[in-house]
């Protein structure tokens, strides 16, 4: 379906630099640049500003990733609200990341690259809010490690946004921790890595990490449905030589090939890692604080997902109600794994409606009925 | 429980070499010398011989894998049963397999090693038990790639045996094609793999692609509950750097380490495809001459395998009993995934007793039974 969706450019793109050096919070110093984009009015919405934050290897451009959920009548509709994206420090697609060139030596970060937190960013983009004027935000929204930054967003300024929308997002469990250490260790077992000062792509290590992460954000059942047991479709006779692969062999590395060509080691490893080290707070006066200012939080969980499993959703969820923080989970039922939530994302666009534009959209679902019922 | 076990060693550890160079289904003839191991004696149990398949890093010597097995009034008790095991052509545990030398060379196989099934290994077995005398066995008994050995011996071999017991096995399904090949890729992936013409062991493809394997064998519940998100157990702080471990990932680097001594890169290519390649046979014919024999299947999937998930074991299984072949299905409750046929072995005893010594396991509980109520 994205495919036959036109490209949808953002209104503004632009980077805001931090004016001094940032903060980070496992130590040390560093000057960061954000690359944002906004789409629709901020001024004509400016109580309506949705946060939508982005997964591994998305970016700042919503639109390019999330694109089914733009549009009249949908959740991002520019005429009801207005979307900001912000790029993650560490990524690759325009914010301050490994493959950035450091001011200190006039080459790229490389390995030099300091740890990371979801808590990082999420500090940097509510600089970058107040730098837009943006004081209150209508929600943040996102899956995967948008789900970690948008509930980051509601723990740490509760008094600066409505409602949190996480879909496919808990603390990475040990498998999913087991599964990032040795994506990461395929990077680092590339000699091309060069202990991450590499001029060429580590092709084969990196290659093999987004491979094996593939495997992770699908399902068992999408893979059998799609692949099951058949030769590759190239031709290949899997039982003709030990290389010679069976359909779910082409298909992966040919999604090696693309992710190569898009996308930086060093990039991975450091959001790999700070996916593993986000989690929920310790202690509950975050939800409380939450739960006294009325921010609402609502969980997806993916029927399918085993990268982070919908008990594991359901868990945080309930965490949240408990600290009487008004929660809502609910479950997205697909075979598509960890990835529905971009795959099946029009499986969300009632839901996200609701919360994103509730009265509202009730109002225009009536009017609709209205000028049906006339129209008779 | 298999560390408190004082080692059981075989009665009997020799070679057989078949006379003729073997014909492979695949192409190709190969010299082949199978290592086998005797527990118990064959004269004297020639009517109750269990032929015990060993899965992809096992060998001959069941006892040393299978030891919760063995012993008096368990299913291996050598008083009862003979208990045959035999490699598999392709292991590097004494057959011939791509670490042994090549006659035409005098240098290792290598990769020159061809692809070899698993019907080549159980028609190699046959030979091996022409040579025994054994012309029929009592039970082939098996997990994971021991249990593809099982059931291909009651598809070729119905007029020799009277049982087939088969644990966490099936067909591949695609996740497991997808698992089998990123493992061997990783493999590929290290320099010092060579083509497959090493001296020194690719260390670092084999050890990644054995710690993926154990992701495949474990479960995500088993992890949680050993692991969950805690810091490496060496006080390593997994915050502090980009290579810092949780306990997860110390837990999997020292697997590699452990494996890596034991086991060979080109032996790990061969036998995953091994395991790839297995599959039903594409019609019933073999099914029905199992059925008309008499030959009995039994079926045990893992509740927690995702590797070969219950619901595909279970799938297999109804198959035989459309084809009425005189089947059983059970499942093995355990949260240690595929790896309970190992792991939990414990909870298989009955029925593995049952199905080996039916009516005379009987017989001895009644007269435990007997003897108790005497002593009352």
């Amino acid at each position: 379906m994205a495919k036959e969706t036109p490209t949808i450019r953002p209104d503004v793109e632009a980077d805001y630099t931090i004016a001094e050096p940032f903060q980070l919070e496992r130590g040390g110093t560093l000057p960061v640049t954000l690359r944002y984009a906004i789409y629709g009015d901020m001024e004509r919405h400016r109580d309506r500003v949705v946060l939508v934050c982005h997964a591994l290897s998305g970016s700042a451009r919503v639109a390019d990733w999330w694109a089914e959920l733009f549009g009249p009548g949908l959740p991002f509709d520019t005429q009801r609200c207005c979307i900001i994206g912000v790029n993650i420090i560490g990524s690759c697609y325009g914010t301050t990341g490994p493959a950035s060139l450091n001011p200190a030596t006039g080459k790229p970060y490389g390995p030099d690259f300091p740890v990371v937190t979801v808590g990082d960013s999420v500090r940097a983009q509510a600089l970058l809010l107040d730098h837009l004027g943006v004081k209150q935000i209508h929600a943040a929204v996102g899956g995967s490690i948008g789900g970690m930054q948008a509930l980051e967003w509601a723990l740490r300024y509760p008094e600066r946004i409505r409602n949190v929308v996480a879909v496919g997002t808990a603390p990475l469990n040990a498998m999913g921790l087991a599964l990032n250490h040795l994506q990461r260790q395929a990077i680092w077992n590339d000699p091309n890595y060069n202990s991450g000062w590499y001029k060429d792509q580590p092709a084969g290590g990196l290659g093999l990490a987004r491979a094996l992460a593939m495997c992770s954000y699908k399902s068992a059942e999408l893979f059998e449905e799609r692949y099951a047991r058949n030769p590759n479709r190239n031709g290949e006779d899997p039982f003709a030589s030990l290389k010679a692969r069976f359909d779910i062999g082409g298909y992966l590395d040919h999604q090696e090939e693309i992710f190569v060509r898009r996308f930086d080691a060093n990039t991975f490893v450091t959001i790999t890692k700070l996916m593993d080290t986000w989690d929920l707070p310790a202690d509950d006066e975050p939800l409380h604080e939450m739960a006294k200012r009325g921010v609402r939080a609502h969980f997806v969980g993916i029927s399918s997902d085993w990268l982070f499993p919908a008990a594991d959703v359901r868990r945080a969820a309930e965490r949240f109600a408990r600290a009487r923080v008004s929660t809502s989970y609910s479950e997205l039922e697909s075979a598509h794994g960890h990835d529905a939530f971009l795959a099946d994302s029009h499986l969300i666009t009632a839901q996200l409606n609701e919360v994103l534009h509730g009265g509202e959209f009730c109002r225009i679902l009536a009017a609709i009925a209205g000028s049906e019922s006339a129209a008779d």
